[in-house]
């Protein structure tokens, strides 16, 4: 017997386990040793725990698995936001704007606006998240950045190659070259993975793949920014790299589909972005249907999709990607812990993180039916209430 | 001098006042004396004060005005939403689903469940909030929601004619007898409004005409559903009579608009329904370029749009239907004001109540900039703190 103290959740009105065997427990209960589950089953056969709470015949959920977020930056890009939805020109420095406030920030500033976010996520139910690098596009400003992340999280991914900064404009040659040597050694200590933007305009695949694979000789695993604003060869290339994830997937094509259900890559989709751009949506359908991963994440950064809400993309990737509620639930916890390469996380059977979310609803699917509306009412990481309480 | 304690809100880096001198002030300075606004101006001009509270560079906006809800039922229809995102068929009774449940509630009942859906509209910002009934439909059980909803607004709607319940399906011409009759007097004792739903396959002009003409002789404004599902006469009537307000909009003639912004009756539009139904969006641009008044409310009701979140709706106004981020929140203060018949709210402007809420933004465009984000930190209502805090 462990003697980690433990508790028993009861009154649990619904319980998404992800379990294959039982997916979704009703009238359930969940018992935690130390940070893990240890028995889910009916209240009725609950056994003993040191700790017993009733959370009142809500529902309960994994913790959300937010595997995609550029967090690390300074300020925020709301006239530019404004200008674009009223259709009016804005001389905006788009991505290099946020680029130059996050380098004249310090340490402490961006650790403190980290801070807030990961917060904000919290009460919104987020347990697992990824933060990316990209806004610092210098050695010492990757570097520094991925040293914030990693105070917050160990899923930490270097992208350097989010953009040619303005000072390297002329030769972005050269600036691969940098992101590839120097400023990769620098990043790749507090780095888990590496990342590009693989589209016209930012870097095209083969610099993509030069990025992947100086990553991969440093340790660092893959994840890839494509098709987000076309068709383009980035799916390809993730699917040929094995990839863990391949991150907006909007604009597909049908070998893109076959490849990412040959190399079993997750499609990670990012409706925050098509909603805060007006762009159209991924086809989540077509995906799920030909047997493809699919995660959702929010994709939190300060030019095209400042939401930090699991819950509003899940909302959209219903009425707008054709997914299901259970789909989507899916997708925005076990989908997110597959793309991460994550096994104790995105589900609730005993062995698992107890990272979990006590919803204000008899059912997640108010996640989709009451959109917009705050429905966490504690979010538990390794059986820690980190936001809201159950009392 | 007044007696009343007096408090100044500073460091306010955005404060929208709708004074139509000075819509938006920043770094500015609130007053409050007893429940109203006494002052608003630049921060270094703002008077002495008995408290001083410093907001810490966050916005503030005019409380919410959501002036279209129906938050007295009970049960859900989550099966059915879900049903309905899948394209999958479900035998579903609609709204008399409701209908039988809500009947079958003690008032205590529905008390508790209005009480919870108004703490977490406040908790969104909300102050203001217009209450229908309609899931009673006999004389008994519409008089007895009205007096529910009585005890969380004076903003009470009488709509029987919501839907021809079950048992009067034979012949809804004498439901009309009943709602015009016997419903109507024991209702209007409980209600300021008088509403219909008209709509093909739920009352047609003639009987929406009798309605609101019966209710208008027992002392009760005209407020219409129209124009949801399709073109219909709900428009036109609704600004013959001179209503305050016509509801959804969605679908309007060129006749309507000319109509709309001839009698000056606010057109109030509900995004939340759109989105849960899978349905186009309104076109607010068209009208807000014709010159008509336009109101964003939630709908709150667990058919068609079971969200309570105003933020929700503004982030939709801007996304789906061509409003910028200051007209969206405009039509979601002053608009439902106006919607309401009411010049003491929607605004903050000296003398207007002191119903306001604090952001955790610098700027009301965070409302669709960061959608889906609780960014509530406090509401006040009437100068009391009824959700979040100050502090
Ligand atoms: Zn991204
Ligand atoms: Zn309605």
């Amino acid at each position: 017997m462990s003697n980690s103290p433990s508790t028993v959740l009861t009154g649990i009105a619904e319980l998404t386990t992800h379990d294959p065997e039982r997916p979704v427990l009703s009238d359930a209960a969940l018992v935690v040793e130390g940070s893990r589950v240890a028995w889910v089953g009916p209240t009725a056969e609950a056994p003993a725990a040191d700790v017993r709470v009733d959370v009142g015949g809500r529902a309960v959920v994994p913790g959300f698995v937010d595997s995609h977020s550029h967090l690390v930056f300074a300020g925020d890009r709301a006239p530019e936001f404004a200008a674009r939805m009223a259709g009016t020109p804005y001389a905006a420095g788009g991505i290099r704007t946020t680029v130059a406030a996050t380098r004249a920030a310090s340490d402490e500033q961006l650790t403190a606006h980290v801070a807030r976010l990961v917060q904000e996520m919290r009460r919104q139910g987020t347990t697992t998240l990824e933060i990316k690098s990209g806004y610092g596009l210098s050695v010492h400003d990757e570097a520094r950045s991925l040293a914030v992340a990693r105070q917050f999280t160990e899923e930490t991914t270097f992208l350097g190659a989010h953009v040619v900064p303005a000072e390297h404009a002329d030769d972005p040659a050269a600036y691969v070259e940098l992101v590839t040597g120097p400023m990769l050694e620098a990043a790749a200590p507090h780095a888990r993975w590496v990342d590009a933007f693989c589209e016209t305009g930012a870097f095209d695949v083969d610099q993509a793949r030069a990025v992947l694979v100086a990553g991969a000789a440093h340790g660092l695993r893959g994840r890839l920014h494509a098709s987000q604003l076309g068709p383009g060869p980035g799916v390809l290339l993730a699917a040929e790299l094995g990839l863990a994830a391949v991150d907006h997937c909007t604009y597909l094509t049908d070998a893109d589909v076959d490849a990412l259900r040959d190399s079993g890559t997750v499609a990670t989709l990012l409706p925050g972005v098509e909603f805060s751009t007006r762009q159209p949506y991924p086809d989540a359908r077509r995906l799920l249907d030909a047997g493809i991963h699919v995660a959702i994440a929010s994709d939190c950064n300060p030019g095209s999709s400042y939401t930090s809400s699991v819950p509003f993309c899940i909302a959209l990737a219903v009425r707008e990607m054709g997914m299901t509620p259970a789909e989507a639930l899916h997708a925005a916890t076990a989908g997110g812990a597959r793309a991460l390469g994550r096994d104790d996380v995105g589900h609730l059977t005993p062995g698992a993180r107890a990272d979990l979310v006590v919803l204000d609803a008899p059912s997640a699917v108010h996640l989709a039916y009451r959109p917009g509306v705050p429905l966490v009412v504690a979010t538990l990481m390794g059986a820690e209430v980190v936001a809201g309480s159950l009392g």
